[in-house]
């Protein structure tokens, strides 16, 4: 086993790299949920002034990059790296905003486990003492996505009870070395799971023993029980994928129920938005940890967290051809310290 | 300027990891090409048993890394973490892949740049002291990319002649620590250039700008010449493509007619194979590097070579709505040291 990792999944960081800035930009819907005021750019069109709903969400997501390198009195060139990625084929959103900024670039595909993906890599590298700032980010928006893996819009199907609602919205954090921000700590990596799940329409089933499989290993490598954090907090699994969680993380006796949230089950009041299962989509780890929770943790509401995101890693192509859907799951702690 | 960075866009590593072992596994038609002998391994059939063609390129691919991995004599327990990507919409071949096998996962996105991209983000890792261990891959098949990206072979469209052919096959690389190996001594991060060109039949005219950025930054950041390489090789320009990249760096100032090759100017015999201007897909520079160079290193015939992938940053869908092809070109040094 190598010097810095500690169990077989989680680095613990000797340089805890810093989030000095975040940005949440969410569209109309998530603007009239009940994180609204937690959001730092609220559109009030979802294409945001765009011709396609890709070209708008690649757009919020230069949105997002470029006001936090400005809140953070920096500039493009400052960055030494940009690490990015989001849902739509061959991560467009994350290209095109890439090629708008001139810096040093990374693309990631995690589906929507790629906000605690960007963060885990650009934290490492970090605190490997290669970079002095560095960006991590992710986007999603509800019209690209529900075209590309579900059914046009136009079409207007019913949404199953399990379903959830893709998120408008991306976020980006800056990671950098000094102020009074929390800190990464440590990094626990995901292995792929897959039980069998087919249904597109219920990917917090599918993703939720991944989500179990990270927590229970960051606890077992860390040494740490749940109530260690103020808040361990999956991305996008929404209600049914919430309750799976708690119950199979309880059979593997962790009790996380009194610090456990989903930024799926909260983006949204799912009875008045008829969001059925809840949020899902890259931008809602992003913009909920970006907006919600960082303004938390700077407020100083809560003090220790785990971030973790959840993708679904399959594509309309793997489920037309027979193949069950495979989930993964990183997990980040962020901390003062 | 953090200290590991020299220059803009370099990282020097301080333990450079060794390339310990490496797989490449290709299709029928790349194995009546003229680096035929250099493969490890030559499939019969290019479904490989698969009942798609997306199957047989993640099986593909599964067996480049197991292969890696037993040549190594190491268990999956070993590997610390997996890099992988390809160019299917949610690179289900490499989600596939790593599903079955239990090695933490970062699924990336560079198109094809992503041998360089994965090979990159390793041997950060692998300097930092985050693993003992760490394989990356990329795969690619010429009939699961055609019916994405292009045509359905049943069309039987004509050819342009500046298309290339995406090459179909898998390699994989394992970074140990330890033994008489070529070494990964630096890291070029390249940055997206665009150049205006919307055709998807003239990749190599779109990635050129991104080579010849990117080589030219390497340079400049290492204080290097052309001359101080054996090889510098780029990915999958094509003939096209590599007179482009050749021309433009005389510009610059840099001659490097003399050192310079390209993948997929070399894989196919271009006229006879009907290949036009050469291979393509991440697959291409992954099997030449892991087949032809690697063991051109291992028997000494080479000592120093750039290792460059480069990547075309589109979809269909973004060239739909009229959007120009991104490139991107990552760098890394392979010396005996």
């Amino acid at each position: 086993m190598s010097t810095k990792k500690i169990g077989s999944q989680t680095v613990k960081l000797e340089h805890p790299p810093k989030i000095i800035a975040t940005t949440s930009v969410v569209g109309p819907k998530e603007g009239q949920g009940p994180l609204k005021d937690s959001f730092d750019i609220i559109l009030q069109d979802d294409t945001n002034g765009k011709d396609s709903y890709e070209k708008a969400e690649s757009s919020i997501m230069y949105t997002a990059i470029s006001e936090t390198i400005k809140k953070a009195n920096l500039s493009e060139s400052d960055i030494d790296y940009l690490l990015a990625g989001d849902l739509l084929n061959q991560i467009i959103s994350s290209n095109y905003a890439a090629r708008d900024l001139k810096i040093p670039f990374f693309g990631l595909y995690g589906a929507c486990s790629t906000m605690a993906e960007s963060l885990s890599l650009a934290s490492l590298l970090m605190d490997g003492g290669y970079a002095d700032y560095i960006i991590a980010s992710t986007s999603s928006h509800f019209s690209s996505a529900e075209r590309q893996f579900r059914f046009p819009l136009e079409y207007g199907s019913q949404r199953a009870e399990a379903s959830q609602w893709t998120v408008t919205g991306a976020g980006a954090m800056l990671l950098g070395k000094e102020g009074n921000y929390p800190s990464v700590t440590h990094v626990t990596t995901g292995i792929v799971k897959d039980y069998g799940i087919t249904s597109a329409d219920n990917m917090g089933a599918a993703m939720a023993p991944a989500a179990v499989d990270t927590i229970y290993k960051h606890l077992e490598d860390t040494g740490r029980t749940p109530d260690y954090y103020d808040v361990i907090c999956t991305g996008d699994l929404g209600l049914v994928g919430k309750k799976i969680t708690t119950d199979l993380l309880k059979e593997y006796g962790y009790d996380v129920s009194k610090v456990y949230e989903d930024c799926g089950a909260i983006i949204f009041d799912n009875e008045k938005q008829e969001t059925k299962s809840g949020g899902s989509g890259c931008g809602c780890s992003a913009v909920v940890n970006c907006g919600y929770y960082y303004k938390k943790l700077m407020k100083g509401e809560i003090s220790k967290m785990l971030l973790l995101s959840t993708g679904a890693l399959m594509s309309p192509t793997s489920s037309l051809q027979g193949e069950s859907i495979p989930g993964i799951a990183h997990a980040v702690s962020i901390e003062f310290i």
